[in-house]
């Protein structure tokens, strides 16, 4: 899987609309930081418990709660935006067609080279209003379950912050060692036969039976070069076992 | 896009091995059934604050937290399951390679369909440890920015659990016979272990050295009921063949 785009996080904010729980506040304000957001406006919000904020941000987020801006109205905290991505859990025909949150970090991804984009969320019981929902040039659903389409603020935060990170980012830091080559998978097979056979573990009318399921399981597995010389240490202390039983 | 969810999320358990923070477990619960998920197991957790746990959960939730099963041990939680993802948050060598969480969707979307997977999360400011991780066929990373790696529990559960939910299902011919449990891997575990013993393989000085080894690749291979049963025939050669060599 290739993930090649290059979303500019640091032309993205996310705008949470007359939150509720100072909590909420500083859980957001680390998810986002998690995923590289590190730009965070409150919108209505008078009187903040800056403890709790502090607390649920934790002093790894610190910076981020910091610099959070305060304004009093919408409008006012989406001016400087070109573009504007609303989340809601309402769907219907009023509110326009809505995408999945991976589709819209893919929309996205080009924008934020050179605009500035808002992640606009509402607040954690009612949602965005279709009258806020009006500033918005595109509209995001995170899939949920039947049996409970209620998120916290803070894990749908994360989940489109993850999506934008996600679109951005290559494939983790992976590791893979070097594979065993087919030479050396041949001789580990062809040494396990001769184990087998000296152990009377293979069935001398059906040979490949066994060989063929061994070889099935080990070639699944995508051994590791050294892992091999592991198995055949394993061969080797099996052969002097027998060689010194019989001396 | 087309999101076809063909993952079996009733085989799906959420296993979180000792939990600091009681609110963690009521998020977690709420996070998963959000993603469809409602089977949740807590590992040494001894004393539960139930209050902390279903506020967090909300009363959406309280089925989940209501069901929930409590454990003393990991490999009692973990005995029952097929396949077992583990979410580390540090790479090496020493830890094998790891996935990326979409990755982890997409490969164990076909496995649900047979079989009972867990995922298995550690504290909350430690992680897993290389001995829990042992019990792991996968292992998956979140990415996240260089500034804040650190990841809230309850919102590395949503991550995981939002990408099982959205996966789509490779390709429906696909079938994944039945994988050994837990309880059968361990069980040939020991046995390799105390042939290895008995052949000399395993140096007494290192003796968990060569089991961490060949555990790595075995538990990657997600070995089939049969196969573990094939192992352990070969085992049961090794050891007749010495005790013949003897008598």
């Amino acid at each position: 899987m290739i993930f090649n785009c290059a979303v500019k996080t640091e032309n993205i904010t996310v705008v949470l609309n007359r939150p509720k729980y100072a909590g909420n506040i500083g859980s957001v304000a680390r998810c986002a930081k998690n995923m590289g957001i590190e730009r965070l406006f409150v919108v209505d919000y008078s009187n903040p418990d800056m403890e709790a904020i502090k607390k649920m941000a934790t002093h790894f987020a610190a910076d981020v709660v910091e610099n959070m801006k305060y304004f009093n109205r919408l409008d006012e905290a989406l001016s400087d935006f070109h573009y504007v991505v609303g989340t809601t859990s309402r769907l219907g025909s009023v509110r326009g067609p809505v995408v999945h949150p991976r589709e819209m970090a893919e929309q996205i991804a080009d924008i934020t080279q050179n605009n500035k984009v808002a992640i606009l969320f509402g607040p954690e019981d009612a949602g965005l209003t279709n009258d806020e929902l009006k500033y918005c040039h595109l509209l995001v659903t995170i899939p949920t379950s039947d049996d409970l389409k209620s998120i916290n603020l803070s894990h749908a935060v994360m989940i489109l912050c993850y999506e934008i990170f996600t679109a951005c980012t290559p494939s983790p830091e992976r590791f893979t060692p070097k594979l065993a080559t087919s030479a050396e998978l041949e001789g580990t097979y062809d040494h396990l036969k001769e184990v087998f056979v000296k152990i009377g573990f293979i069935n001398l009318e059906k040979p490949d039976y066994w060989m063929t399921n061994v070889r099935r399981f080990l070639s699944r597995t995508k051994l590791f070069s050294k892992e091999v010389q592991i198995i055949r240490g394993i061969c080797r202390s099996v052969e002097r076992s027998i060689e010194n039983k019989r001396t």
